[in-house]
């Protein structure tokens, strides 16, 4: 089935949710376990449990490299998360986040083939969390962070990859940038630019803008400019520089090369992308202050910062993190083929080539069909986990 | 299928199985994770994930009670272990001892139709485990405690019914004294004798034999000998004594009425019954000075205390672990239906009154074809997990 035959078929979603079938649908959650072994007779329980089972335990006492063919951890992601920064709720407790990463645990299975169960954890300490996923180290192969809000994920992560022997990622940072990139690369292929010379104005400095920005600098775009609830970030501004550890602080020095003040209206004069990646709306007014054929990403969920029907007044592609709109840029592109690329190919840590070899390889799969109206794949074209896959494993050979 | 027709026709275990056999099985684990949601359109990602979720996380936050039916964690059951005793390889570690864990959460789900997951541990203090489990709480609904050595496995057991507010059991203990005392049920009617009065040897005072002999007095059996590595324990052992506090030095007070001292011998002399859960030996001198129609559980693993061969010569009923002997003692029999019957009931702790139903039923259910070969059902009698269920749900509905 060609990507048209999905995007125009898939009539799915035309009718509007109800309440009951949502409540239906997670009677008794949204996961299962099952064994991959039959246990139908005295010989079956022989091999899984004992006395066979002592055999394999025996084998990876003597050597431990054998735990990551003979035990399912080493394919297996733990989606953590302690209920901080929920989609749009907020800060909701790890239990009610659980849902949501029931979710995405079975998105890890259906997408990309790997074993995943969500951990949610009522401790919201970063030492924490990191003693705890440490302690349970020979349980898993690979760590999602999930919805953990900012400042304090990116110290989770940077905490977790140090004391971490295997890939770990927070993926509404890391899964939001790459499939950004990839957007942008395909609407400059639209727009008849050279990605490198955009100049792009991310609103929002969360856990998203910050990774997005940071993403856009590393694929060698100059002119990004980082707008918070304050307004652009730059190395003036006195609240910024009074945390000098901050990511924050330290896109103040990295981003803004022109040195914009002020406010959106200040960072959209002559910008080419809008990127929202914050709940702040973007006034129709200083939508037109920006170039022409410009591009506006409004990932904001279920609102974005600006409706598509307004946006294409002025911008050539508008993209939103929305099913019912075209141009979906959904995490779901990236995160399972980039652990299951990392995980088949041993990688430790989830690298910035790793990263860039996704978003290309996202990219590369619109590129045949390009238009305004499609700059990615569909988030079901069953073509991409495994395209990603192929690229990000290619990515840590390379290293 | 009558259980008789299993006993005859399950000659699965006839040919000895290979190692290879055993590793095959093992590649890449015993266990997967699927999702019981359709994920094929978009109207399935708009129910399981954004933005459907939300409406289940929101209900969630606003009803801390509704986590019990609208995720998977009520129905959850935590394999959890150190990787300290395990089978009869002792302390192999988090890693080795996950094979194991994973086979036992494939028995939950087979048996007890409860979703299970390993979660092993690299720290063997007590207190860090009860912590992890702690902040991990609204991510399961129950805790199998597995392998993990006497006598901190006690300490752990506590702390952790104390912690949780939910369903804690070390099955290595609990597990094995039910079947225990459902098979000793039996072999009491099939010997003409009535349990209360029974003489009984336990040999070996780990988790295992505590816990039998625990049971044994709750079930009003007066007069339980304990053995350990130095001999009979009782109120006069200096070495026991020294330790107020512990599991051993509280059965001296409670267990040996007759203030019986000395070694195996000496306990042996006139005794009903020998049940033995550690690795020592028995002799055959020693079996001559039981009572005739003796009974004998000879249930270490894989090698038991005396051979069925021996202990035929002077016992009637002889019953031992494996599966290729008569009157297999198998935790299996027991620990699916007393989880999935406290939680069915929404029971937060297990109760020795839980357990005494759960001995009761698993004996009843051999007792219409009851003889010195059959004392209780096999562990892949369908029947048995559903009669245990029903047993304990019944027992926290009575309590």
């Amino acid at each position: 089935m060609s990507i048209d035959a999905i995007a125009t078929t898939d009539n799915s979603a035309a009718t509007a949710l109800t309440e009951a079938e949502i409540f239906d649908a997670h009677q008794g959650g949204k996961l299962s376990v099952t064994s991959t072994v039959p246990l139908a007779n005295k010989r079956d329980l022989s091999i899984a449990y004992t006395p066979g089972v002592a055999d394999v335990s025996r084998a990876i006492h003597n050597n431990p490299e054998l735990a990551k063919t003979l035990t399912w951890a080493q394919r297996l992601v733990v989606v953590v998360s302690d209920g901080t920064a929920v989609l749009g709720l907020g800060n909701i407790g790890a239990s009610a986040s659980l849902p949501v990463m029931e979710g995405k645990s079975a998105l890890f299975k259906t997408f990309g083939e790997l074993d995943s169960i969500p951990l949610v954890l009522n401790t919201t300490d970063v030492d924490e969390i990191v003693e705890t996923l440490v302690r349970l180290r020979p349980s898993f192969g690979a760590v999602n962070l999930e919805d953990i809000s900012a400042p304090r994920c990116f110290e989770l992560e940077e905490k977790l990859i140090e004391a971490l022997d295997c890939p770990v990622m927070h993926d509404d940072q890391h899964g939001t940038a790459v499939v950004v990139l990839a957007a942008l690369t395909n609407a400059a292929k639209v727009t008849g630019r050279e990605l490198e010379g955009l100049r792009v104005v991310v609103s929002g400095a969360g856990a998203a803008g910050i990774a997005v920005a940071e993403i856009l600098l590393t694929a060698g775009i100059e002119d990004v400019v980082l707008l918070d609830s304050k307004g652009v970030i730059n190395r003036d501004r006195a609240d910024i520089a009074a945390d000098a550890q901050s990511k924050k602080s330290e896109m103040a020095q990295r981003s803004n090369p022109r040195g914009v003040t002020g406010g959106p209206g200040d960072a959209l004069l002559g910008a080419d992308v809008f990127i929202g990646v914050s709940s702040s709306k973007l006034d129709e007014e200083h939508l037109k202050l920006m170039n022409t054929d410009s591009i506006v990403f409004a990932l904001s969920n279920p609102d974005p910062e600006v409706l598509p029907e307004v946006a294409s007044k002025y911008a050539a592609v508008v993209a939103t993190g929305r099913s019912d709109f075209p141009n979906q840029i959904n995490n779901v592109l990236a995160f399972p083929g980039i652990f299951r690329g990392a995980l088949d190919a041993g990688a430790r840590r989830i690298t910035p080539a790793m990263k860039l070899a996704a978003a290309r390889a996202i990219a590369e799969l619109a590129e045949g069909d390009l238009s305004v109206n499609y700059i990615v794949p569909s988030p079901l074209d069953p073509r991409v986990a495994p395209a990603v896959t192929a690229a990000v494993a290619a990515a840590v050979e390379a290293e």
